[in-house]
């Protein structure tokens, strides 16, 4: 069955993973949780409901070869490549474009590439109901929301309105409002009024009124795209798709339009942003806190993650540490300090260390 | 000026470092505390009074190669090379043996390779003073006591009992016993009394006469290292030699014997016997508790030890920790729990993981 497009949003290259997610290789192509990339496992997840014809990928040229390389079974047309990478607005525009010239009415779903998702079938079952709701709405996009666990303040929300339809066991809300990552305590009374939900940024929409969006609220990114499936212009739409902003689509376009519709979905969700995160992940799954990755050693630690590649790790007496040990940089981290990972970066970029990056 | 022997014993492979110290690159060979070795700090110490000729090193066959190239200064027929390891009782009557074959009246100071000694001046002062007290007396041996600067509960003491002579600024006692390492109480005790010493086991005796206490309390020795010099008999002196039991100095002879004299010194001393102890060694020098050698980016680190060649160690939010990280090994150490890296150790043996010791 098909009557969606699923198309995998592969640009990233976040750096709150690393060591291990480095800019030449970015966390959505690294073996995290199994033995399969984020990436892949994505990409089997979709699988089961979605033929590899049909399913697409975008992402800039950077990584291009090796994406590919991980994902043999899509054909080399569905792959995207953004000129240069510009953020989630300009990458939805070229997508809305690309699709729209194979097929106009075609219904899309943009999804992360590197989001663990542990409960498929509802997945899948969202992903299909949301697609029938918006074949009846095509003036409406979605965005399916995700039923929060806790008040976690590292994600957005989805503020939810009335409800306006439903497909199986999903109902659809209008958006109330989007709302930026709140404080604790904010965050604490959003999840205890059962009116929000994470903001995962999984959209639905079909091609057509995805471009008419553009066009209405992004004139200057709706005419770059218009170049893209155009040979002739290929060299303009490169240089006006490279001088575009890097904007995200929620400021871009979410934040400025009224149609729009969540469905609540409970996914078993998890964005894996930071490793104090990935940590939690795997010692619920392997049911002890002494997680180890690689070769490890350990004498007496108490709720430690060890992530080594080829290299043996050694720890003795440790309690709430994380230790990631790459070819070149081993990074040991406070677990309760996980977010400041970014600091490590930014005193490396000062010294000019990027190589480390 | 030279009425006396240096001789450094450098056969040690001390684990207590790994896993910069390794089977195959032992401590004393080993840049820890400057950028010269621990070895190449003790030979340059005992240079400032003694010239390279009348220095001898004492060691294995292993290491042999790397300590003659650390130690280029000092004639090669200066090398004692032990047949096989067989700790220091066997070892010191080798010595003897050789020395006494140049010269049966030589007066010989044995000490350690691996040593942090800071005051150079009181080293070499007690070095003079205990080859003139032993001129005068000898019948006796002698060993340099360190006036204890805390209840150290990971050395052996020795026990003062009447004076019975001095030299220079320096009091010798006759030693009324050796005392194994001490527990908390027993070792504040010993402290408070101001009669108990730290045994670092520096040995100061005239060639003939050690010779003659091995002949006496290990016959078995004695007779292995008589072969030594002899050409002729090499094969049988390795073959016996071989076959010694290892053990230390202190109970094949100290314990046996009742004419030893101590004189304390206060030599800035430290044995390095554990990474904590490294840690506090550098700290003090360095004037602050966040101690680095080799890359190292940190982010709101209290009392940290990063040790790091080539490879670059990044640290958030960690208190009382140490990092040691080698080409194919990474130890990640809670100071408090230093004396426990040998668990690891043990472990490594267990799981037949030779290769990393």
């Amino acid at each position: 069955m098909s009557n969606l497009i699923p198309v995998i949003l592969a640009g990233g290259s976040g750096t709150r993973l690393w060591p291990l997610s480095r800019r030449d290789f970015p966390k959505q192509l690294t073996a995290l949780i199994s033995e399969k990339s984020l990436l892949q496992e994505t990409y089997e997840r979709l699988s089961k409901q979605y033929k590899a014809e049909d399913i697409y990928v975008c992402l800039g040229p950077t990584h291009l070869a090796k994406t590919q390389a991980q994902l043999p079974k899509i054909p080399k047309k569905n792959f995207i490549v953004e000129p240069a990478a510009r953020n989630t607005a300009p990458a939805i525009a070229l997508i809305a474009k690309t699709i729209h010239e194979r097929s106009p009415h075609a219904i899309v779903a943009t999804l992360a590439s590197d989001h663990l998702v542990e409960n498929t079938g509802e997945f899948l079952a969202a992903l299909k109901a949301s697609a029938q709701i918006i074949a009846r709405h095509p003036n409406y996009f979605m965005t399916i929301g995700l039923t929060p666990t806790e008040p976690n303040t590292g994600l957005g929300y989805i503020e939810m309105g009335e409800k306006y339809d439903q497909q199986d066991s999903f109902s659809a809300f209008k958006v109330d409002q989007f709302h930026e990552k709140p404080n604790q305590e904010t965050a604490t009374k959003y999840v205890k009024s059962m009116r929000f939900l994470w903001n995962a940024n999984y959209l639905v929409w079909r091609a057509d009124h995805m471009l008419s969006l553009y066009k209405q609220h992004q004139p200057e990114i709706f005419d770059a795209v218009t170049l893209a499936e155009d040979k002739k212009q290929e060299e303009t739409f490169v240089k006006k798709y490279s001088a575009l902003p890097a904007e995200p689509v929620d400021t871009a376009i979410n934040e400025k339009e009224q149609n729009i519709l969540v469905i609540p979905a409970q996914l078993g969700w998890n964005d894996i942003g930071s490793w104090s995160t990935l940590h939690d992940v795997l010692a619920k799954r392997s049911g002890h806190h002494i997680v180890k990755r690689g070769e490890h050693i350990g004498v007496d630690d108490k709720n430690i993650l060890v992530y080594s590649k080829r290299h043996l790790v050694a720890t003795v007496g440790l309690e709430d540490i994380i230790i990631v040990s790459t070819p070149d940089v081993t990074l040991v981290l406070n677990k309760n300090r996980s977010q400041d990972v970014k600091m490590v970066l930014d005193e490396l970029k000062k010294q000019g260390k990027e190589i480390y990056l």
